[in-house]
């Protein structure tokens, strides 16, 4: 980083206006209150700074999306040049721009060849919530009014509006709120750690045809008359970094198939390109009627989802609009000109550098030089990744898999100790699970130092369990 | 207007690509591959140019949201800085950012006193979603789980997320989606035009009166202890333009205080400056416990939305973080640092050159022009507005304020019809209202032109209902 790091910065001040005015998301009130906030700076490449000049590796691509990494002044300028043409015009009742037309075309290029239309928002919820509502639009449409509850899986994070939060199963994120709605279901996540072994399911094919049967059971029981979709994470993010076992979907398909079951996979965090393919889901034996993307789309640089609309959906919209039927659903900012310019030059950087490619060559060595680095410590139970999302379980004993009491906050704790190291990762919500992300231009060095940071994190962690009497 | 309009655009190119790849928010499939797109390409202070060359100047704001008018370059120069030294990170778990924290301090020194702390997402439909969850979860935590329905008024708009359309009451946004949920309950709008006489209420006051006993009815119906929330935009918008009658808040809010039921104030449309204050709460009677604002926050140049957590309910999340309980709700893009230098740019503009004050001194010689252009037209109902938002109800009889058949579509055509004459106003859906809110800057020479364009397209349509029978 260049030296304009504490421009007349007063970090105390900004601490202190942070802890009287700002209301945090995911955040302990009384927390915030005692410890004041970590506030960011600037940020160059995969390395953030903070206001009093500390730097970190950002292993978290901010919150999986910052995937071509910070400073992309191809995105900044792209940004500031439609602000300057047209800042913002709405895309209702037809109307539309060149931004926002380009990267339809785009998108639709680079997607799975069933998808026919692109509806855009501004967040994953949004996207999810987009979601649930074209999915009882289409039933409607269809004369199945009955048909709309949907089905998700336990610890998925789909957002956290009423609707989307209903399909998360995040523990944290239904208490004190009253969710899920009664629309929502959830069927066991594949968990090939904890779940499979105590299924009896030995093999990872047992394992799908035990998940696929218990939503073909649920399925049966609720009625699939009163079933609309099934909604899933092709390789699931929040909720574990849980790849799926070999076949999940492809048996899951079947079931859906047979019931007449909308597959909508939420490619919010796995889009263009975090598993090392632009979409992950045929990679992943779906055939989704819906995807939903956001996160990677911008790399965050500005807020934007896309949902994308496959041929069953879309003609059945399409045949309903014949009568003047209006899709009365969107959004202020659908279609936004700067978002989508934004997009438009981050899709370009990740195709011009090849960083879908890119992705998909480092992926082994990122996860080599974890294994390497914490492979071998106490509390590190199992290592997961796909391209470059990784998760490391952390647990009191190895050959056990015991897991250490919620109240040791392990996965937190040790995401705090990595700050001190320099490194940026996050605590899954919920778990024992510490995740990483990093930018798709992360280096060697940087991963080097992502995966050494980490493991001084787990060493100074380890010893205060240790003192503490947990392991 | 400069010169570089159609810079090889490729109008016809762009509008096929429209009509093959972009699902449009609020739009008649049909209509949209009939017709193709209006394709909008650069504009500038109140005007609009499409990829044609046709010039527009804009009624509307975008939809009410460019209140600075297009063009800012100090907007465009602040994103641009911010995107290139921080172009995002999130602001879970305590973490934080210079634009969001200034933003924060900014916004509470703009609001009514009892504001505490600011929440941020990225769209009103959010901002709608997250007072839901902020009702629900302030009432677990102070232990009425059961308190958790939310009143809204019929044709009002809050978005379109399945909890922001269930507090929405147009029938369109219910339709087809099998909304409202059922947390949703509706009251009458206040309609001083069409509803008091039939509910023959001959002063405002009365009318008032009657309107808050409807709710005390429906809550003790309901039972209060099963009603968290009242939501409602001070001045309702897209559901009418509808000013309330003289001491409605007073009376409503006295309902609302003697049942424990929290009153949200939408500010979604009127905050910051578009009726003449920075807010329209207060000037209307309300003492919200929540406001939300999106749109003119950041005048739309990029999506954001805030809302501001009253005393009271602050009080009570801040309490029940004391045993470490996480706020388990918000979104990726909250307290978007670009999002956030964007929002603070306009209100710079707002602040420095007095467009609050404008908008409320420029108001009643916008109300004067319209009054004076189409006040005597055949169709014209009624004129309302409140600052620089007007509703125009247009009617088959002014006499008998008789409704033209829904069929006729006379505000989309008048919609339409203005555009012919280079002016852009919105038919509301589900209405036969045309409502009008120019950006603050908007000149009186261009005020002028509004009107004049509305008389020619009002004439225009009157001609065709005239032959086609029904007036």
């Amino acid at each position: 980083m260049d030296g304009t790091v504490s421009q007349a910065l007063d970090d105390t001040a900004l601490v202190e206006a942070d802890r009287s005015t700002f209301f945090h998301p995911f955040t302990a009130v009384a927390d915030q209150q005692a410890n004041g906030a970590l506030v960011m700076s600037q940020a160059n490449g995969s390395r953030i700074v903070d206001a009093s000049g500390n730097e970190f590796i950002d292993g978290a691509a901010g919150l999986w999306c910052v995937n071509v990494g910070y400073g992309r002044s191809e995105i900044s300028d792209a940004i500031a040049a439609q602000s300057r043409k047209l800042p913002y015009f709405h895309t209702f009742n037809g109307v539309s721009n060149e931004p926002g037309i380009r990267l339809s075309e785009k998108l639709l290029s680079l997607a799975p060849k069933s998808m026919r239309r692109v509806f855009y928002g501004s967040s994953g919820s949004d996207a999810n919530d987009t979601a649930v509502k074209l999915l009882w639009y289409y039933n409607i449409c269809r004369g199945k009014r009955e048909k709309r509850k949907i089905i998700s899986r336990d610890y998925a994070y789909h957002g956290v509006s009423v609707a989307s939060g209903s399909l998360s199963g995040i523990p944290m994120v239904h208490q004190n709120f009253g969710l899920p709605l009664d629309f929502a279901r959830h069927v066991s996540r594949p968990d090939l750690y904890r779940d499979a072994p105590s299924r009896q399911c030995y093999t990872e094919e047992a394992y799908s045809a035990y998940l696929a049967d218990e939503l073909d059971r649920m399925i049966r029981a609720e009625g699939a008359d009163t079933v609309a979709g099934f909604v899933a994470e092709p390789v699931m993010g929040t909720g574990g970094v849980l790849p799926p076992p070999r076949g999940y979907f492809q048996e899951i398909q079947q079931v859906l198939d047979r019931h007449d079951v909308r597959l909508v996979s939420d490619e919010v965090i796995t889009g263009y390109g975090r598993t090392g393919t632009w979409f992950a889901s045929e990679a992943c034996g779906m055939r989704p009627d819906l995807i939903l993307t956001a996160k990677g789309v911008t790399s965050g640089y500005l807020p934007l989802s896309a949902v994308f609309v496959g041929d069953e959906i879309w003609s059945v919209i399409e045949d309903a609009s014949k009568d003047g039927r209006v899709f009365a659903h969107g959004f202020t900012y659908s279609g936004h000109p700067t978002c989508a310019a934004a997009a438009l030059a981050n899709l370009d950087i990740i195709e011009r550098e090849g960083l879908v490619e890119r992705v998909a060559a480092i992926s082994e060595g990122f996860r080599a030089s974890f294994d390497d680095a914490i492979g071998d410590c106490d509390i590190v139970g199992e290592i997961r990744s796909a391209g470059l999302m990784m998760g490391v379980e952390l647990v009191a004993d190895r050959e056990t898999k015991a897991r250490l009491p919620a109240s040791a906050k392990v996965a937190g704790r040790v995401a705090m100790a990595a700050r001190r190291h320099g490194v940026l990762v996050r605590g899954l919500p919920n778990s024992d699970i510490v995740a990483l992300s990093p930018p798709f231009i992360v280096t060697q060095e940087e991963i080097g130092l992502l995966a050494g940071g980490l493991r001084a994190a787990i060493d100074d962690v380890t010893k205060e369990l240790r003192s503490e009497g947990l392991i």
